[in-house]
Formats: structure tokens, sequence, C-alpha cells
């Protein structure tokens, strides 16, 4: 055993679910196997607890990290800061430049809140929105976080209701059960239902993710915006997972639909913490009529690394760059499922890609492809997170891999191999799941 | 006007409420004139935008730095978790790490979850503690964050019922009033009130602070404790305040009460983000029924920060240090306060003291104290927040000019002057106040 799953043995005795991401669950991809835990990252590539090196294929960071692990010139602002103090007494004049820096790219905001994670910024724009609104209703679509606010839709009498939002068979435990049919998910395209919702609640909020695993059809999207505008209902888009990543901002731009409130995480510090809520003054002056403020919310290594990975951004034209990658990571591994006539279905945008097999075995595959990827020292899955710093070697080196990998999944698909036979640990999870 | 006041201005343009923390409002301190952002922190100085060097004798980043600004032994740990990649695809074993530190210092529990902020653990705790006991109710006492599970206290139909917890006068705006009568603040110290509470409602957690303003009279913490044994109701002790300022650890060890969960922040990093829940496995293990999971959790600056600044903590005994600074702020305050006959009243533990004049002139004189010791490049109030680097010749400086300023409050006191001649600019906030 690696000292990676020794080490993560012990954690799941001490931290409950072992990880503070789902999604970093060694059990998600390699139970027994995953080496857990990195004592070093750099550009795409990620040293385990035993010093072995591994190219990162997966989600980087769950999407933190577009222009590479430990990014020179976004490290050399946060060492100065270190130099020089990450906290006082007084406020770092950073968080006013990088707000005045995210309403220069969403010119139609013109206020801005920010906190250290998406669980956070979702909260708080939640509050700022019902107290905008008057109202405490919320039509809600897609994955926005944690918090009570959200998770308490699965207390609504249909069930399971955030199954296609967010995780399957998921207990709202610990959720006041006084928040039900306060929060209502409608199926993105679905304007009818969302009409329905409108018509038949008090509404104050729509929140939603503006694209996930495919585009806006039948105007959608505006449609979406028209009806909001002519109810008075705040119109949230949650752009933690999108921003930065097909445009310089919201992936909204490139449907030329503008929200009243945005949320922005993830790739916005390069991996330091820092996450915004970007919005119209008519709105966001309503956080000054509630209760919203946190120390920690003060560091200055947040908005200080922000400001230098925008500045990085915009130069490397970054999102143009990793959504290529998607593009290229796509037909790839297109063309491999088609010569070894496997089926399979891709998710989510080009560069926070993700695809399954299309057959009762799919987990059992998507576990083969990590156990034969660590072999030859690829962090592997059927998700890729692009960054700036993958190159064509690195494809090459991933593909050759993937190339024998879909070789034994197509002759398992044949009964010629069982994958039972091939698979050396569990098979992973596909969601959320109790460990022992 | 200076540079930081001109940034202020633009600031509260860009963001509603101008900063991130309520308390770190230059109207809390000294409106128009307060240096408001820095370049630098070392120890217990801190240079504004001009460079101007000043002596930080009062919330040193509201309690997050006990060990000084930019302490060398915690920068150094993190300048190396920059120099190998502070996020990844994996996780940080450091997070591992301190939790088995948390739990050395904690015998009395099992497990951990981290944040990286005071609400976050707070509406952590609240969610597992809710799991676990099945009940939504809480009865609260003290200041437990901004979430919405504990301003919602103020749709209860006492209204403004957090006024002696948290600020007077907020209003619940955008909190969900079906969670009306779903939390009930109690007083410290009540222990009648809390019976109460709890033979009138459905409550499965006490949630408080163990110790804010004055100590518990008869055997109040075990009365606490007992009741919530007796009814099976999750006893949840808030130390991100409190925590490591008297003991190594919770203030509750001195008095020999355990509770089911405590949380600790502020000074846990020494000013690097890092909050934590510490508990008992029976009650942690609930996490694992419910969701939580975010993606910042995982990065590595926090814990490794954390990890590092218990040790120097330890070896210090920082918490002996700094309320001893504490006892002795008191002493020359209170000295000064007899020799110019001034009525004063302390507050909160001695590490984190806070006094006000008994006088309907308290927050004038308070304005005063800030603008004439900023005349002498200190940063003073009415607060003093300690750390383990401030020194005699520190305080010597502080209470010299202390002496000049109880002066000219003994002549307003005395009608012999007027505080409105005296003061170059408007009064300084006493609590929650919208801004212009």
């Amino acid at each position: 055993m690696n000292t990676g799953q020794n080490l993560y043995e012990k954690a799941k005795k001490l931290i409950p679910g072992g990880t503070m991401l789902l999604s970093k669950r060694p059990e998600m991809f390699l139970p027994e196997k995953w080496p857990s835990y990195y004592s070093k990252a750099s550009g795409c590539n990620v040293w385990d607890l035993d010093n072995n090196k591994f190219l990162d294929m997966t989600i980087m960071g769950i999407g933190t990290n577009s222009l590479g692990y430990a990014n020179k010139e976004v490290d050399n602002v946060v060492r100065k800061v270190i130099d020089t103090g990450n906290m006082s007494t007084l406020n770092c004049s950073e968080e006013v430049k990088l707000a005045e820096k995210l309403i220069e790219i969403n010119p139609w905001a013109d206020m801005v809140r920010f906190a250290r994670s998406g669980g956070e910024a979702n909260a708080i724009s939640i509050r700022i929105a019902r107290a905008a609104s008057g109202k405490d209703g919320v039509a809600i679509c897609g994955y926005h976080g944690w918090h009570d606010w959200y998770i308490s839709v699965n207390h609504n009498n249909s069930k399971d209701q955030l199954s296609n939002h967010l995780l399957p068979g998921l207990e709202p435990l610990g959720v006041p059960k006084s928040l039900k049919n306060t929060v209502h998910p409608f199926k993105y395209n679905d304007f009818d239902e969302l009409i329905n919702i409108v018509e038949k609640n008090e509404i104050g909020v729509i929140k939603m993710e503006v694209m996930r695993n495919f585009g806006p059809t039948n105007n959608f999207l505006k449609n979406v915006r028209d009806l909001a505008t002519r109810k008075g209902i705040v119109l949230i888009f949650d752009e933690c997972t999108s921003g930065f990543r097909e445009t310089f901002g919201g992936i909204f731009k490139k449907f030329e639909i503008e929200p009243d409130l945005a949320m922005f995480g993830k790739t916005l510090g390069n991996g330091y913490a820092i996450t915004a809520v970007v919005g119209k003054k008519s709105v966001m002056d309503y956080a000054q009529k509630t209760f919203i403020s946190s120390t920690f919310w003060t560091e200055r290594i947040g908005p200080s690394a922000a400001l230098k990975t925008l500045e990085v951004m915009e130069r490397k034209k970054s999102w143009e760059v990793i959504t290529n990658l998607g593009i290229k990571f796509r037909k790839e591994v297109q063309i491999l499922a088609k010569k070894y006539n496997l089926s399979i279905t891709f998710s989510a945008i080009p560069a926070v890609t993700s695809y399954k097999f299309n057959t009762k075995n799919a987990l059992e595959y998507k576990t083969l492809i990590s156990q034969e990827m660590l072999k030859k020292n690829i962090l592997g899955s059927t998700h890729f997170y692009a960054c700036t710093e993958h190159t064509d070697s690195h494809f090459n080196h991933y593909f050759e891999a993937l190339d024998e990998i879909f070789e034994l999944i197509s002759k398992c698909e044949l009964d010629r191999l069982n994958i039972t036979d091939l698979l050396e640990s569990p098979v992973c999870h596909g969601g959320f799941k109790r460990l022992n």
C-alpha cells in the first residue's frame, strides 16, 4: 500500500468522509490504490507522498488551476503578500482593485462582494437577492453548493429533486424541514416548467448555471431573462464552474444575456481561495440592509492572487487555450471509442470535459482507466479539466495509454475478457456514498 | 485626505458596505480619517498606503494574529507550501496531521472537519448537530456568524432578539421567514430561560460561547451540560473567538466542562484562513449522512499554517502571554480612569479586551481616542487584542498618549471642554449602520 493510502486509512477515522471535498475522495477514482495525497504540484504534474511524479490528466484540482499548478507569476504575487503580511486590522487594497477589474469585465454590473468558497458566494447571492426581491422563493437549475437553502430542495414533496442537479439519493439530513418548498428546481431548457413554478409560487430569485451539459435551445436563456425582468425576479448566473473557461468572464457572454448577479470562483485565483458575487447596484445594495460579514474574507492572498490570475488569463487568452484542449481531448477520445466500437457520451463544457460509457459496466471501466493510467504515472479517469500547461506531448502519452485501455474495455464488452478479473481494487464510487 | 481614505471612498461605490467585515469598516474607528488600508504588517506594526508606520493597539486583525503579523515561523511554512503548490487533484496531508493535533488537544473528541471561515464552521456544526439529534430546534447564546440559520432569530415574535448577542436593530432581510422559531436565544447564566426554551420547543442543539463578557455563575455551564446530556441535545461550544486565548484550546477547559462539538477559528492559523469543527464520533459521523463539501476547503495553506501556529503557540504558551497583556492593559486603563474620575466598564476576556465609557458621549470619546492616537502613529480605540509581540515599551508609548486623551475626556465630562469641538471627523459608528 502506498504512503498516501496508509494516511487515507487514518484520515477516514479522523475526518468524517475522509476529505473536505467529495470529488477528491480516493474512492471517486481508484479505491485502495489512489495516491490520495500530494507532496508537490507544478504545471500539470503532481507528486505523491512517495515522490512518484504523475501527469494530471484528470480534474486539475477540480478546475481551480486553469493556468496550471504553482503558476510562477501568481505565486510571486502571493510570496510578496506573505513578505508584507497577509492580514491586519486595516483592509487590503487589492480587494478594491479586484472589484474594479471584475466590473470592467462585467460592464453590466456595478458592485462586488468577495468570499473564500463557492458555497459562501452562493449563500451571499441568495441572501442579497431574497432581500432585494422581498420574496423567499427561489427557482434553481444546476449545482449550487452544500448550504441549507439549496439542499432543502430534497425536503419538497417530490423527493430527490436534486438528483439531476447535484447527486442522486441525497438525504437532506440536518437541513431545517421548514425550508420545504422554498426552493424549486427546474430542468435546463424546460421553460414551461419554470413558468409553471413562477406562476404557482412566490418566486423572487432564479438561480442557474448558464450551461452545464448542453447549450440553450429555443431562446431558453432569453426567455428566462425576459421572464425575470417582467416579474421583478432577480436572475443569478452561477459561474463558479463555467467562468473564465469559454470567455474572459461568464459563459453567459457567449449568449449575450446578462444576469442581475453572477458568481465566480474556482479558477478565479488559480488555486488560491477566492470567490466573488458581482451584480447590479440596485440589487447589491441590499447587502447593506442585512448582515453579511466574515473575518477571513479580509485576508490578502485571495484578491491578490485573483488580480494576477486575471492579468495572466487575459494575456494568454487561457479560456481559448483550455477550450481548444478540451475539444481536442474529446476528438481523440471519440476516435478511440470508434476504433474500439465503444459507445460514450460527453458532458459539461469542453474545458472541463467528462464522459461516460453507455454500458452497465461504466463505473468498472472508469476504475480500469484510473488503474491502468496510474501504472503509467498518469492521474486519469473519465474527466479531463484542461490547463494552459497541457501540451501535445502530454496528450500523446495519455492517448497511447488510453488506446490500450480502450482495447481492454472492448474485449470486456465482447466477453473476451472479464472486467472483474482486470480490476485490482474495488469499483470506484459514482457519487455520494457513506464510507466504511 | 490620506491615500487609504481616498481608496475607501471608491470602495464604498464598488463594494456594498465598503469592506468584507463590519468590524474593519473605517467608520467603526475614525470616519473620514482612518488609514483604512495597509501596505505592510509585521509584529504589531501596520503601514498604511502612504507608508506611515502605526503601532497596532487595537483589534490586531480582529484577533486573528495572536503571534503577531507576519510571524516568521508560520510564514516560512506557507512559503514552502507555495514553492510546492498550494492545490492539486490530490488532497493535502497537512489536514490529516492537523486533525490529529486537534484531537490531541481535545481528547474528548474524535473527528474534525475544516472550513475557511468562522461562519462556515458554524453552519457545518449546526448541520451535523441537527442531523445527529434529528431535531431542527436550536438554542443559542452569543455571536455565531452571518448565516441564515442564526440571523433567522430576528424573525421570531419578540423582534430584535439578537441585540444582546450580535447587533441591535438588525433586520433579517433575505433570510427565509419559514425559519422563524427554529432558533431561540437565551441569556448567559440564565439557566431557567434555557430550561424554559427546551421544555417549550423541540430543541436538538444548544450552541453557545463559553464565556464572552463574564464567567459562569451557579454552575451554569455544568447545568447546561447536564441538561443537554439528559435530553439528548448536542452541545456545541463556539470557540472561534475565545479559543487559544486562555488555554491551549477551548476556554471550556478552564471550567472542566466538555461539549459534543467545538469550533475553532480566528487565531488558529495566525492570520491565514482556517477554521475547524471538532467533535465526538457519535455526532461527527452524521457529516457523512448529509452533504458538506467545498472546493477551497482542500487548499493547503490553511492547515499548514495552523499546524505551525499550534506548535509556536504551545511552545510560547501564547495564551498566557496574551492574557497577561490583556490584564495589564485593563489595569493601566483603570488607573487612568481613576486618575481622571471616568467611569468605564470592561467586557470580553482579557486577551481581547473592550471597554466603554459609562456616559452619553461614549462613542464621541471612543472617536477621540482613535483620532488622537493616530496623531501619535498608534491604531487605538476602546479595544485591545493582545499578541505576543506587544512589549512594555509599546504599552508605555500607548499609555502616555492615553493619559493625555483621558485628561481631555475628563475636561469634557466636567464641561470645561466641548467634545464636539475636539472631534475633527464625524463620530464613529457603534454597530451596524447603512453607509452613504
